[in-house]
């Protein structure tokens, strides 16, 4: 597995110190232009070209009432997407990110982890490729994102299993669910892992889906493997990813956390994970949008890393 | 006075509750563009035109020994203002806004306030006429920024005398004030504040100045009524923006506070005013650095108001 290059973040903190500012004034874009170096192995990194993936899923799951939009809405927002009328598309446009949306057999739902496990190892894997296939080899950073109806509800699975404590702990409202169904989401992850016992990280995809979540899965893999830094979203993005860290506690060194997401699990994760936000916006929509709005934020770093003066060039002792 | 437009602002949360996306689930980014909507006049509020403004200065007090950069930093930053090689260059490039310095009577910084006045009445108000004439009519948001070495103690008596506190509760490292040097900038600020009784805008501006911090407070005021929507910066920033609520409480009203310093007085500031900050990035550069970033957050909150579909727009029920 690729490693951090500790040369070239080095060669980007000597700029850094050489820059025309006092050390350390940039805070956190100074440490993304480090992190950045690091990850693309130079100590001037670049963003010429930026990928965003939003992965898109069925749940059997929602079965159990745990949502207050149908699963239709998930090919919905699919066209959506591919009409240019999302957030994610704003959000890509103004930050200069290349969209693309990967719809997973959005007519065959995830089975039912309640009953059965959510997919087969080989439902897994095939979901784990087509995120990894999708990665563009080129690209110099990758946004994730996601859609499913029904997804905040795997997620609190995904997070427990992989991270312990009660489904309560993990279950929020995701797109608005309150009272008798929030008590449903609840139950319905109990039920989940109680009926579950998983260890490795395609054993807790298979047991809990989703595919979109099992090709987040396989998109960060394949960017670690071509040294592209990856920004994930918020809750659901970051649940997925964090199913990494079962196999490889080290999986998930080449990503930043764009935001901290209003669903309240996000913070849990977070701090499970060790992983600071690049922002905290009260947003919550998933589609990669927070992500989308941290790369504004790296894009301003890495501006700054490479576009200003040293002292020397400025003729300033 | 200029008044935030109630029916403006209606007209882009009816909006944003027709948008694709579960309500409020942009978080921050809503509340920016019914912000912008309300001050704007606009239920679609844009930004085709953002002017950034940074006002240099310097300061008499230097003398007290209270920062580690000589004054003539300050003319030398100025010039790599203008050749283009600071922080702000880079990110008013990325943000898309227009830069303009101005430079205020460099070679004549201000009276030491720990001997007597900074400014008198008359330059108190030609510095807040030049900062008000630098405002473009026609920009559709205005960044504030400063340059003038001194001035995080000039900027932590104006707290003081403003806000109430002592010293020590508004003096921090600025540039890297650090042992005997954050000492003297507490005795300092002490001995200022025992010395002018203050209560307005102008006279608390003419006890500890500096010139950049007038300007602020007269581009603010022109801005509000030019009816444009302003981003103050950190600590200086903000403590200059502050002054002008001992004329008028509303006065900050079209204002944002692009960020939280890591200069520990503004947490402080950011308290006293009831103004959450839209960034939290550890920066304390100054310059409108901090601003700049969250102008690429605005554009995505506006980028989503204007560019997203309505539910019966994309056939959604």
């Amino acid at each position: 597995m690729t490693r951090f290059d500790d040369t070239a973040a080095q060669g980007a903190l000597d700029r850094q110190a050489q820059l025309t500012k006092p050390p350390g004034s940039l805070g956190r874009l100074e440490e993304l232009a480090v992190f950045m170096a690091g990850w693309q192995g130079t100590d001037r990194p670049r963003i010429d070209r930026a990928q965003a993936l939003v992965f898109a899923g069925n749940h059997g799951v929602t079965a159990q009432g745990i949502t207050p939009f149908p699963p239709a809405v998930t090919a919905a927002m699919v066209a959506n997407f591919r009409a240019g009328g999302a957030a994610i598309n704003q959000l890509c446009r103004v930050a200069g990110a290349d969209l693309s949306v990967v719809a997973l057999d959005l007519d065959r739902p995830t089975g039912d982890f309640t009953q059965g496990p959510a997919m087969t190892p080989a439902e897994v894997r095939d979901a784990m490729a087509r995120g990894a296939d999708a990665v563009d080899p080129q690209a110099q950073v990758l946004i994730l994102g996601e859609m499913g109806i029904g997804n905040s509800t795997t997620s609190a699975a995904l997070a427990a299993a992989t991270f312990g404590g009660r489904a309560e702990d993990w279950v929020g409202p995701g797109t608005g669910a309150q009272g008798d169904m929030l008590a449903a989401k609840i139950r319905v992850v109990t039920k989940g892992l109680a009926r579950h016992a998983t260890t490795g990280t395609e054993e807790t995809l298979s047991a809990f889906g989703g595919r979109e979540q099992a090709a987040i899965c396989g998109a960060i893999g394949r960017a670690r493997a071509l040294r592209i830094p990856v920004i994930l979203d918020g809750f659901i993005c970051t649940a997925a990813a964090g199913v990494l860290t079962r196999d490889d506690p080290d999986a998930l060194a080449h990503c930043l956390i764009g935001h901290e997401s209003a669903e309240p699990g996000h913070r849990r994760l977070i701090a499970a994970l060790g992983m600071p936000p690049v922002l905290s916006l009260d947003m919550r929509l998933g589609e990669g949008s927070g992500a989308a709005v941290a790369l504004m934020v790296l894009r301003a770093a890495l501006e700054c890393h490479n576009g200003m003066a040293t002292f020397a060039e400025a003729g300033i002792d």
